[in-house]
Order: structure tokens, then C-alpha cells, then sequence
């Protein structure tokens, strides 16, 4: 059984995020979506939260798995088997950042493979912190995440 | 009588902004420069000092208008009847991130351009940023802001 | 009255290029769609060819006017008294290269700016090598080029 | 049965596609390495060349298959009912062609994905037409190519 | 005699860093590792520590001085009377950075000219933030950082 | 003797490679400026016309020799016991092309450096393919080349 693993902050999850997830679970038999519990990198939505609103975007997916992981992301995926770690690849985007996290793990664990995927070139700008930014001033975030999310990510972050 | 924004933090004003701003206001009737208050992103003078330091430096410049917005951009572009925003692309910058707010913006509010001058050469390493820098460890800004505002720059900013 | 240059090989005019144009023409007075005679990078299509191919495509655009020059760009923006090229970006994109010659352009001729504008997210990856490219393999180009020349590009390099 | 595709020219096999392959054979059942056959894109090797020296290079891996294809990728992947084309990224690299033409390929087939492996860092400075130019020149190309095919390589490219 | 200047944060030195010096000094005569005492930017280990990691890692080796600087590097290089500054340049990195640097430095003092040395490949993804992050988790920095400070950098970051 | 190797195709010399030059005089002992012969890439002057440009613009100069090499670079360094080869950098440029060149000079000759140096920001545009190209469209190339050299490149490539 292939397993891959999907790694994120998810703050909030996206529908960028969505896009990957569904088309990187028809490359696997089982899709682990880990949200990173990473002390150093201040989330606005707890870890648990995050989880949730993956849980309630990918409800009914049925080969996705929805967990957390703290420590290093090579020891996860060795923990959990799995064949590879997937990420998006936006075209206006952070890919050198990305090839560094890729080499890096590699060089902790040879063994894992970072497979990339370009992202939808609709979502090709859209990014966690841009949803953010835009309910905190009160912007439109219907599209650029999941609707079921969509009420709770503005009542978090929205100023009224 | 076509109007264009051009946004930016100033933080402060840099001869890089000055050429942008005389290039712009000779492609419209009317340049409107607009000061972001934006709380999430720390400035080091305050909104006021800003405006200020802009409407000093762009004195006698007669289709030129100063001012401060708080909010989404693309809302004060429409409540402006702006047809474009304006951004200066330098040789040696974020590129990227322009290209993102650009396509951000046109996904909020469709029928807003964004239009990208060149910096001029001499001023593609400058930006608010090392200008502050380069103030606050003693350097020589000659050059880098406009005169009439020099002083001011210094006294805010250096430990002397 | 404010004159604008659109400069281009247009070998063939894509949909991207006519995006660019109707939103251009709507920033100025005049857009001058401009074909390049540049006998040092061959054209599969002809001068001719190429001129008619984009007058068909912008058949009714009233303040478009489709034409060919010889020679330097900057020469030609000086005699139609223009004060601007335009040029397309887009984000999977020979960005580094239109910067160059917006520089040269400049160094050439101060007073002749260079705007761009960013490409519709979803022709960011089209170009005219890849339409000729696709029609020479029997790939589908429908979508990619105006619907009125579909027929002409696929006659011209298809190989059947 | 998941199936995974690896175009190319091949012109010719490098140890960083062999690398690749290695790697990619990992992640499906069968691993189809495609020669591509492009008129327009003079190789230097011929087909039947190319695909010999991968046959050679490869002889030995159960799950890989070498072939060759004319015409569109996109109809090709579809042929072989592969659920993915595979590309490698050098650190040092064409990545915006790479994305381009996972984007084009994605609009042509939206089924189809295209999965991007990090080049093993040892061969991020390698390619097909730095190993022709070293042979030219009579450099060393020890390392570079697989050792079955060193000795062919040189003989067909040394002006020896 | 020919001097030059290596600049740095060292935050703590890593093994790219201790490349780009034994490669550095033997293009000059005496080669000053110079650490940055910038307020600004908040470093983890203090300034003393610094220095102190990396005099012991470069024990022995006779040309090179490690110091500490205060204010404008422009202003060190000169009272250094240096020929010229020294940085590496990763595959995967900040080349923009240190580009902007450079110019800036040269705008400042012309007379200061800045050399890149091209970091060893097997380090390209290296840097001391990567280093201090993979402490943290308790992973594994072997060839990360010299030898002979493992410990220290182990015992000051981790959390056991 | 600190001897350091400036190669290139100065098809035709510019004045961006004159002011490498005398900036790369100054870190060294003498600086020879190695014209490549190679076949495969075409150039627009002769081997001995672009050795003579270059011989011309750089009379009296004392520390700097020009010559030409056929075959691998790294070989004619070595032949040479120069210490490193030194390129220029533009801000607009071919960055990754000449970090591939560095990598691979480095594989075949651990011995040998590459240097680099970051062009002066108002040569950033220029390179010689845009000489060839304005001075065959007419255009003045005044402050691009050496004045020396100036009627002789016209001469070459202007259509009068």
C-alpha cells in the first residue's frame, strides 16, 4: 500500500490546499494530511483548529486521513511508511524555499521523496496568509476556501 | 480624466518612489498616492509622519495628490474611480510578490488594472528599508531620499 | 490625445495578446498594435500574414489601430508621438527579458516609458511558439487563439 | 495498475535521468521512459540511438519499459492509460520551462498530472548538452553518463 | 597585502560557511571572518559565542582572523584597508539579497568591491537557520557543522 | 603570482566588460582575458577581430594580457596555473546559466575557482548580443562599447 504524506501549517486550509488533496489522493492508496505543530512559526488558528477545518473541508473523502505531527517531518513520514511527501508547486510562488525543505529531508532520510504538484493556476496567487489578510480587512474570501470553513475562518479573523 | 493610486507603505519615501511617482503623474490626470495603514505591518513612522514626509517632497507637483487609506486597496481604487494602480518593478526585487498582489486584486475587483513602471537603474537596490538601515548605523542617505526631507529622516532614525 | 505601443512578434496573435490589448485600449486614447519586421528572428507566419491575422482578430475594436515596423522600437514610439510601450508579464514568464529591454528602451530614449501589465492568470502559460507548436503536433488550439483565425493558424502549420 | 510516464529527449541518458528513473521507478508499478520524437528540436543522436543507450543503461530494472512517442505527450499518457508524467528539477534550472509545460499539458488533459522529483543535488549542474559539449571538447565525462555508454558517447560527439 | 573580508551572522558558522573560507583564504593573504553585531536582527547565539564557535572551528588555519564589527561593513572594509568582500552564493538561495547588498555596499564606497564564491554543492540548501531548526527538533546536524562545536550547538538549541 | 582568467565571447567587447576588467585587475597579479574559440556557438566577428577589439580597448593597461583558448576552459586554467576564473553578474542576467558553468568548472577541476563580480548597475542591460542588434538597426551605441572600437563595430554589422 502506497501512503504519501501532505505537510502544512494549513492556516487556514485553502481551497489551493483542497486542489492538491484531491488530485495527489488518486496518486496513492492512502493520503495523510499532517498539520505541522510547529512551536517556532506562530499559527492564528490553534493546531486544533486547523485540524478541524481540514476534517469538516474533507469530509467524505474517503483514502484521507487527517492528523498532526510535531518534531521532523522525516521522522513522520518514516513512522507512518509512507512512500513519498507531496507538496504544491504555485507558480507565483515559494519554490526555492520548497527545493530547500526537499533537500533537506532528503539528506536527513534518502529514503523519502518530495513529489511536486502544480498548482491549479487559478489558485496560483492564493495562499494562507492572503486569506487572512483579506478577512481581516473585511475582503472576500468566498472561493478561496472551502465554503463549510468559510464562516468560521471570518469570525476568527474578520474585525466586526 | 483617468486617475491612478499608487499604493505603498513610505516608510519613509525613497528617491526610487519620487521617480516612480514624476513617471507615473505624466501617464494620468490625476496620481493619487496612498499611504497603507495597515496595523499588521509595523511601521517605523507613524501614518501622519508619512503623509507628511510625502506632501513635503512632492510640493509644486500639481496633478499629485497625498493621502492615507486603511483597508482593502481594491476598495479605495473603486471608491476612487481609479482606472489603474501603479507599481515601480525594480531589477533586483520582489517581483513575485507584486505579480501576486496584482493578480489578488484583479480577482477581487476585476475590472482593476495594475500597471508596473521600471525602476530607474540607479535606484533598483534602493528601499524604505535599507534607507532605515543605513540611518540608524550612521550611513549616507545623500541621494537615496529627497533633500527636504533628509534631516528629518535622520533625527528619527539614527542613535546619535 | 495619449498614444500607446503595443510591440510584439504576434506569430500568431494569441488570446493572451488580444487580453492584453482590449485591456490596454482601455487605459489610453489610442493603442498601436505593433508588428515587428525583425529579419534576425525568423517568422513563420509573414510580415502580412501577421498583420491581417490581428486586424481580423480585432475587427470592431474602435481606438485599435494594427501596423508593422521596422527598425528600433524606440525610434518608432518617437515618430507616433506615443508615451508608452505596453508589454504583457506573465507569471511562468520571460520576465527577466522584457526588463532588459524596457531598460535599453530607457537608455535609448528617456522620455519613452515602458508599462506592463500581468497576464490573465489563465494565459499564463501561453505563448505563439506553443500555438505553433500544438498545431504542428494536431494538439487542439481552440481557446488559445481568437476563434476567427483557429482555422488559418491549423491550415498553415498543421500537417495534414 | 499505476503507471508513470518520463518524456525526454534523452540526447543523451545522463545519471541524473538515471537517477530519476531509479527514483520514479519506486513509485508505480511500471515506469515508462518516452523518447521523445521532435522534428523541430534537431537531436544529435537518433531516435533508435537514444532509445538504444537507455535500453543499455536501464537493462536490468523489472518495472521500466523504454520507448519512443511522435506527436502530443498529453495523447501519449492517455495511450498508455498512465496515471502521471514524471519530470525531474534541477536546483540549477529550466523550472519556469518545466512549469510551463506541466500547465500546458494540464489544459490539453486536465486528468493528466505531471509529478516533479528534486534532481539528486550531485547532478543539479548536469544535462544532455553539457555532457555533448564536454565531449566535443574532449573532457572528461566520467560520472556523468552511465558507464555502459561512455565509450559510445564519446566516439559519436569526440573530434578524435 | 591583499586582505578580505568574509561578513556573516553565523548564527552559529555552519559547514558552508567553513567552505567558503578555506576556499576564500587561499585567493588572499589574510582573510577576516568579520561577525556582525546587528541589533536589529536578533541572533540566538550572542555575539561572544559567535566568535568563539567559530575561532575554534578555524584553529590552525594561519591566514584567517575572526573578529567582530559594529555599524556599516563599508566603514570595516575600509579601516581593514580590505580589497574586497567575500560571499558565498547558494544554487538554492538569496542571490537577489546579496546582489542588493552588493550594490548598495558599492554605492557607499565605491572603492569596495564584493566577490561571490559559488557555495560547494553539497551544502546549497545549508544555512544556520536550517541548522538551529533541525537542533531544535532533535534532528540530526552531523556534517552540518564543524565537529568540534556539535556539542555546543547541540547542547544550547535542543531541548533535551 | 596571483593570476586569474576573464573568459568570455566579446562578440564584440562592451564597456560592461571593460569595467570587469579593471575592477578584476585590481584583486590580482595579471589578468588575462581568454576569448573562446568555439565552434558550435557562431559568433558575428572573427576570433581575431574580437582578440583585436579587445587588445585595442585595454592599450596600457599593464597587468591584463588578451588571448584566446580552443577546448575546455578548466584546461587552459590550469595551463595557465591561474588561480581562479572571474565573470561578471548583471542584476538583469543570466545568473543561473553561469552558477551551472561554476559547478561544472568546479566538477571537472576542484582546483579551480570561479569568482564572480556583480556588474556596474548601469551596464546591468548591456550585453553583446544587444550591441550587435542596435548597431544593425541603426541605433546608437555611444557609451556602450569603447569609442575606440566604436566605428568599427558599425562598420561590421550596420546595414549602410
Amino acid at each position: 500500500m502506497k501512503i504519501i504524506i501532505y505537510p502544512g501549517s494549513f492556516d487556514p486550509v485553502t481551497n489551493g490546499h483542497i486542489d492538491i488533496i484531491i488530485r495527489a489522493a488518486r496518486l496513492c492508496d492512502k493520503l495523510i494530511v499532517a498539520v505541522a505543530n510547529n512551536e517556532s512559526k506562530k499559527a492564528v488558528f490553534s493546531l486544533e483548529e486547523r485540524v478541524e477545518l481540514l476534517k469538516r473541508s474533507l469530509a467524505g473523502m474517503e483514502n484521507v486521513e487527517v492528523t498532526s505531527f510535531t518534531g521532523l517531518l522525516s521522522e513522520f513520514v518514516k513512522k507512518n511508511k509512507a512512500s513519498a511527501i507531496i507538496k504544491g508547486l504555485r507558480t507565483v510562488s515559494d519554490y526555492e524555499y520548497e527545493l530547500q525543505m526537499a533537500l533537506i529531508n532528503k539528506s536527513l532520510s534518502p529514503e523519502v521523496e518530495t513529489l511536486f504538484l502544480v498548482a491549479d493556476i487559478k489558485y496560483s496567487f492564493l495562499s494562507s496568509s492572503i486569506v487572512r489578510e483579506l478577512a481581516k480587512l473585511g475582503g472576500n474570501i468566498e472561493g478561496l476556501v472551502p465554503d463549510c470553513i468559510k464562516e468560521t475562518v471570518i469570525k476568527k479573523l474578520g474585525n466586526n
